[in-house]
């Protein structure tokens, strides 16, 4: 068998010529190529906006989700819910590993994708019977296809998890946090993190800290949120701001680096419209990263033209070498932002 | 009288809080704080989506557009369109400097205004009865008002009005793509502009040229496009391909460039769906920048995810000190170029 395509392209069955993503159907055939990795598939987490609006679709009816889900996946040869266009991530194990992979797995190994489920190839073999339609874990057996440029990593032994899930989910946030404190300056820079409470906000937080940042200030949306960065103790500042309030949010974070605005201003607040508040809080020549999905590229683009502002505007890619891993060493190196993400995600640790 | 806000604030009448694009209505007296400036209104030029929504409401009437122009201006103190939310920019004299204007303007100076009008404070007083609604073209009477950190380049004598103002249209993209080639690598970058043979593309082709990139390729979507770009002389290599199209696009790139992807790509096709190709057509470490305003960007964020791309991507901000000089500048140094944009405006050179 010779080896596909690192992008996955040769599993396009239509359109011709698509990526995996905008595929309406890929070929999940269990037969891997020498650079493919066929994964076991032990349970799909459903993204939360797919599991809203089937549940709302069917009237929370359990057995026609499942059936739906079913339908798509057959169909597809992906879970890619077709009025979102949101799909979700797997755990399985390592089922084959062709001979010229690049991804490093190992047979057996337990792992979670950190590629969507609307690029991954996918087969289910029994019916998604242990499921009951009624919650976005889904138990499910079959077989899923890893290609060259596919992104896995193994579920470590020493975390439950759903934490670790939770972790990966954001994982891109703090590894280009980390990347844009410590590349991007002479002296060490001033950061802001607004929406700090979050995952990916405080995860960002751990990141800053961690690669030296000068002084780094958690923007939060009220006195809870305030109350847990404090405890969280990663912050020299904290403050509390509407994120869509863009003289609020610019006053609050300059008031917190006495006078100036923030050298790297991170947005992981995701509702709209935080976009001119984050130009407007970020000193000249300084940088803003925009990790929230609800950011607007022509918002971010004329707001700064109308502000004057000469800031450079990053879009959050979730994907940086050695991501997985960098957050788990944050997550272990802070017992309180584990704490913090257990609250999160309602366990109890 | 004191100094206002350097954004403008201090015009917004409502909502309370809401920076000037934002506002539904603004202040346009024509009396200045200290750091403002009056500008003698010569001519508006309507953004083209907005006139475009104008004529196809009322029919092509021009004096029922007028009239809406008028009306809207009178009603929220600036012209911006209520259903495209976009304005235009203006032409006129300077007419007064406030002792504390940062701007380094001149009475009597003729100048365009380089920042929307949706956010600049307009007074009309001439009822527009000079412009017969229909063109965006608008010879007007009255007075707009510049901040602090408003931006306004003085109209070059050696030049047309209309080809300077083609030039400041876009005069953001060539400042930027010098900023990101010259500072990035320590070695001369490649760098691939797509949609190169439109305003920014071909601006930023000189800009790359000029920021002494190790290689510059052209990318255009047909032939007749690649022979424009042949005469233009700016870049080393001239391919074809539809931007939309990721592996086309990328397979263009990298044939251009010997087998590697571009380590700078710059995205200047106003055109959805570019930037799965763009991400793929980059080197790993290599970074694109955004100047499209039809750039998605989720899809940009998950599509460099979901291709475990490492790149950086930055949205194109339209403001760089210096842009509106330097783009003047390139064009005076590159005569063909010259012709290009006359093509393009419809002007006869």
């Amino acid at each position: 068998m010779s080896t596909g395509s690192p992008v996955g392209s040769h599993r396009v069955v239509s359109p011709a010529g698509a990526l995996p993503q905008a595929a309406v159907r890929l070929d999940p055939d269990p037969e891997i190529r020498d650079d493919e990795v066929r994964v076991s598939v032990e349970r799909l987490n459903l993204d939360a906006a797919s599991f809203r609006q089937l549940r709302t679709k069917h009237g929370g009816d359990g057995a026609a989700i499942r059936a739906e889900v079913l339908a798509i996946i057959a169909a597809r040869g992906k879970m890619q819910n077709p009025v979102t266009g949101s799909g979700g991530m797997l755990i399985g194990t390592v089922d084959a590993v062709g001979p010229r992979s690049p991804l490093g797995l190992e047979s057996g190994q337990k792992i979670a994708t950190l590629v969507s489920l609307t690029l991954t190839p996918l087969l289910i073999t029994d019916g998604l019977e242990r499921w009951d339609g009624e919650s976005e874990q889904v138990p499910a057996a079959g077989t899923a296809i890893l290609f060259g440029r596919s992104i896995a990593a193994p579920l470590p032994d020493d975390m439950p998890e759903a934490l670790a899930l939770a972790v990966f989910d954001v994982c891109g946030a703090p590894a280009l946090v980390r990347r844009v404190v410590s590349r991007r300056y002479h002296s060490a820079p001033t950061v802001a993190v607004i929406g700090a409470a979050g995952k990916s906000g405080s995860l960002s937080l751990a990141a800053a800290k961690d690669a030296h940042a000068a002084k780094v200030v958690a923007v939060v949306r009220d006195q809870v949120e305030a109350a847990q960065m404090r405890r969280l103790g990663l912050a020299d500042k904290v403050a509390v701001a509407d994120a869509t309030d863009p003289l609020a949010l610019s006053h609050a974070v300059t008031e917190a680096l006495r006078g100036r605005g923030a050298d790297v201003t991170v947005v992981c607040v995701d509702v709209p419209g935080c976009e001119h508040g984050a130009v407007l809080a970020t000193a000249t020549g300084g940088t803003v990263v925009f990790f929230s999905m609800a950011t607007s590229f022509p918002q971010a683009a004329l707001g700064a033209e109308g502000l004057a502002a000469d800031v450079e505007m990053l879009i959050g890619n979730g994907y940086v070498p050695g991501h997985a891993d960098y957050a788990l060493h944050l997550m272990n190196a802070h017992p309180r932002l584990k704490e913090l993400f257990n609250t999160r995600i309602g366990a109890h640790a």
